[in-house]
């Protein structure tokens, strides 16, 4: 009979992220793959997850609608909620032998919470890492909940083995983000334009002399101040005037004071060379990035993906805090001035080595036979 | 300007847990405490807690009732999920300045996500202990949810900060359940008739011989077998033939195989010895302990409140598994003639010593001390 | 393409109306029939229909826990309310051509608005009738968000037609549940021992010189009083002093009031010559009904089903307030004397003449055929 | 004791229609006025009615987030579903006398649901119109669960009673939203600049000449045509080419496509002479009315405000069929010839003579005063 293995998808990145692991499963023999699919990817204000997942040749088991609208905490708590609520009907119904959750945003202890409580065995891909906000007690939270432990680096594993976990169940895989990555590190070039596959709005500045990337998120504990850090970066893009592609951040509670920090900005100036995304598909942003000068923001791709690709990196804030870093990664905080110099100093680096600190590309294959073969129990107490 | 201070009490033995806290805060000169019970508290089918709560002359600040009925773990994946929702609308209205979430019942992790979500600082009392079942994913969670940690023993201390916890923020305050029976220690004699201010149903034996109390609660993860565990038990306790008193299981999934275990067995026997009690106060249910022969089951009460009393006790099954212990308990499987063997045993002891293990009987004050003082934060990262 | 048609059962009662449906719809040739099950219908202390339903065959496609424990009407409107995110998913995940919502128990509300607000065309049976209480506002209700109607009596298509509904899509099919009894009417032997197939708790007295039938069920409006209205009827029957059959209470705000005042009543008197089920079959119900000397309470198994078979019924209280009746009911308060003279005045009458009131014993294929074969609409507007 | 009176707003347009009953409620002598504030009216980007209300000096009970988001009609669903379980714990703690709730959008039944399951005596404003979506459904549905109708017409008042309500309880105390328009419809003068007041986005055409108003909502039952309805009018609008003051639609199942029809259009033309706006508040979205040569769309504004202030109507499709209208309004289905030839039609009228056909301008006094004054009852019968 075949093992059926759950993966639950609550975000646009978080697909980008294992999209090799659903490849590899998708391909294997003995598995039927059960993709549910909730949350901020399924809305089109946040990337349409879905049709990218669908239009990609995977096929959708379920889809779970539970994203709460409000600008506050109370609904993150609330979509929590309800995605407790959903899911625990769906595996009701699904019956999977092991469910898959992603890394540590909010609404994925949802995932977790009803796998435990329902006694299916449950894996979590992306623990052991430290952030400085909600993610970081959700993460660790998802840990103690989970049997299986996919990481994405050596410290990762460290980690999650000194939270009790059984080391026996704790891998190191490496991140299934880097995967993809690897075609493009062989081979760079941008082969496509971005403005008319991606549409998106605002000037659409020439790419060939080079071109800085920003991505930047609100940070859930701060998120009153969210409309002031991104004009932070707003202002030190602007002067360092190059041409700019700037991806718009996810869903999270003060994901609107960013959003609304980015629209008033561009109202109240005359913005020129800053072209603006929804999002991309994986390998299409990768050569973007491949080919920026330099990454600005908060993601973590400037941590993983940028690392494995040699991009610099000025990473703003602290949103990134305390995740192991290759030597492509310049810290700053949330000013003008100071995000403008790093920006400049990191222009002059043009390409740093390659790292493999979060894995050599093949995550995405290990998790999905460790998935296949690892024998389930969903009983475990602590080593300590 | 007064400490807010919200504790929600999720069950009827949580509520005897904390009470002494409870009281402490009530008379605490700075604190406004935010009594919130939910759950199964609120249910006359699991002891009616809210009522004696009241009786006992707290004031209840908001009523969440969240309990989904259903034989099955999906109605505890609910109920968790109903949780969040209700608790995260009354936090919202409360506002409280700090949270406080009791031990490990399923149903706690609504109020630590609900708090630590919405960016409230988070305490959780009992963390850092070891059982076997879904209890231990649930407790180590919260732990990780959680900023503040009052622990009942060094080794659940020193468990909590293994988890990577800051060491300034676990606090070893012993188990406040340890509290009420330092009067009881003291003046151990049975001041009550239990048949007359209880009720309960079943014979009425003499008590001035000795009797049995059993407590035995069904084990989530083997609901099945709880209608097979609580007959090996019965079996023993009506082969053993003494006065017995037999205290109702507590809600779970899974606590209708063990309730309908207990009304089969006395409806298919001719039942003599056993009088069943839904609950009792805290108080006069100590003084029941205190003076008898041995306490059969897997309650806690077992572990704790009988090593404090010197009181011989039998634990059947996995339940309290790797819990520290005092030399007052034996550990037996679910076998009809080994459970009898050992009450056999444990009879002959007669008393035990007193034992600290889990407290000194003040904890209760200490908590709400350190409630009432501790520099309030909602921001962590793990230690290590 | 197979036309699917969803019924959504949330209680046994319901199931025992609509089971000729079922079977009809089971065997026509163009339809998937889609069985959801939900609310107290899984559920063990109000019967568990779910496990009737399998045993006559059918199977189910989801099942739906939404039943919110609480001694308060709260519970009630929530139970509703996760009724509605719950049946959302699974229509969307089912996506059915029709839905039919059963009768006037709150949480079928759920149905019908899941139903409409998602454009699906909904059916109801049963509406158009006149009771007293809660029912009667979400009868009316879902009659207003429902497209076609399929009603049991000629008075009830008149009210439906006034309610400003098409009449084209208002269709006296009678009551299904009297589809049973047609059988039964022909041959009504009672062709089984009740205590061994049903169990029950209680006396066993002796049938054979006939004996009584009690089902009185809480009235919404009037919980508080639920306790004393059922000891009124109990002293009645206890002093009437015939072998007494007496069904358990079906599930609503206030069923703890009525079965609570059972319990107690029987725990303070020294009660024979009555038996207590839980539920019985269908058919097996109507035998033991055919033969029944009277039928005591408030189910409105009096008026239709008892009135088909010619069975005196003593109505007690407002419960069937304005329900059509045919003469073999007489209704009385909630006083013991009165209900008791009632009793003895229906005993001597022996038999009443079958009615047809309520229908023919063909409705279930009537419905069964009008949902396979109606044009599908989910658009209309008030007549006047 | 003051009667507690608890009125739901839901959403912007719902506080605009009943902000005259609210003040004379507040300036009452013997009522607590209860004001809850939930689903799109807490919400940005729905007009944020909460800030509004706030503003106006009204205190706000208690806020209930529920809306879910998703671009799909499962999210209406489960947004109501959401909206009882929130509100039902708010009547509990807050335990009204009477609620209220206002006309018929999706989400209203939820209060409806929640205050009649608790029998809590449930006020309807703005029952017993027509019109022919999935709001007709739900306004006859509250109708058949409120105890108490005020409503806007002769009409309206004649189809609440043939609906079985009882005529004492249906008093035609005309639209309360009609109230405001008093003042203006004396004294029509611009006296502010919405540029400056209001901010939006858009060109700043020049006011003085005159100006059209366009107001156009998804209508859920056509959600995918939701976005070719509105190009049709934005073509016609453009054709016109008049300074026109356009305000962003309502949310609903579909607004996403009304909106992204907006913006697709927006972004690929290049628009001049019109200015887009949020919303505005009651008193200055009337002047801004009064003053337009014709209000374009669907808003039942165009039905009731602009025929009390003689404003020539354009109303576009079916979203107001068969509510009555006065003489101001022309009817056009969704072709841009159409329409553009009825605006230049209605331009050529001028104005036309003030109707009452929706009330006199004192609904808000009458329908607070009646709720101040009727008995108390939650119990009904339809009444044929």
């Amino acid at each position: 009979m075949k093992r059926k293995i759950a993966v639950v998808i609550t975000a646009r990145p978080s697909y980008s992220r294992v999209k090799t692991v659903l490849t590899a499963l998708k391909n294997a023999p003995d598995v039927e793959l059960q993709l549910i699919v909730a949350a901020s990817a399924l809305l089109d204000r946040y990337g349409n997850a879905v049709e990218r997942i669908e239009a990609d040749g995977f096929e959708v088991t379920a889809r779970v609608f539970n994203v709460l609208e409000g600008e506050n905490l109370t609904a993150a708590a609330k979509t929590t909620g309800i995605g407790i609520l959903e899911l625990s009907t769906v595996f009701d119904n699904l019956k999977p032998d092991i469910v898959v959750s992603i890394a540590d945003r909010f609404e994925t202890i949802a995932t977790a919470i009803s796998a435990s409580y329902m006694n299916i065995p449950l894996a979590h891909i992306q623990g052991g890492e430290v952030t400085g906000n909600i993610d970081e007690k959700v993460r660790h939270a998802v840990t103690k909940l989970a049997d299986y432990h996919f990481v994405a680096s050596e410290g990762a594993k460290e980690r999650v083995i000194k939270l009790g976990e059984n080391p026996d169940f704790v891998f190191n895989t490496g991140c299934p983000s880097i995967d993809l990555a690897v075609e493009v590190l062989a081979n760079p070039e941008l082969d496509f334009d971005p403005y008319q596959k991606y549409g998106g709005v605002g000037e659409k500045p020439d790419l060939s002399n080079g071109y800085l990337v920003v991505m930047q998120h609100p940070v859930t504990n701060e998120y009153t101040q969210s409309r002031q850090h991104i004009e932070e970066t707003f202002k030190a893009v602007i002067e360092i005037n190059l041409p700019t592609l700037w991806f718009w951040p996810n869903i999270d509670a003060g994901a609107d004071g960013t959003s609304t920090g980015i629209r008033a900005f561009r109202e109240n100036n005359n913005i020129q060379n800053v072209h603006f995304f929804k999002n991309m598909d994986g390998i299409d942003f990768l050569r973007i990035l491949a080919n920026a000068k330099v990454l600005v923001g908060n993601s973590s791709v400037g941590i993983r993906e940028a690392a494995f690709l040699g991009v610099p990196v000025v990473n703003v804030g602290t949103r990134q805090n305390r995740r192991d870093r290759a030597e492509n990664v310049v810290d700053v905080v949330h000013e003008t001035q100071i995000i403008k110099d790093a920006i400049q100093w990191q222009i002059e680096r043009i390409r740093y080595q390659s790292s493999d600190l979060y894995g050599d590309g093949s995550a995405g294959k290990r998790i999905a036979n460790l998935l296949t073969t690892v024998p389930l129990h969903f009983h475990k107490t602590i080593s300590y």
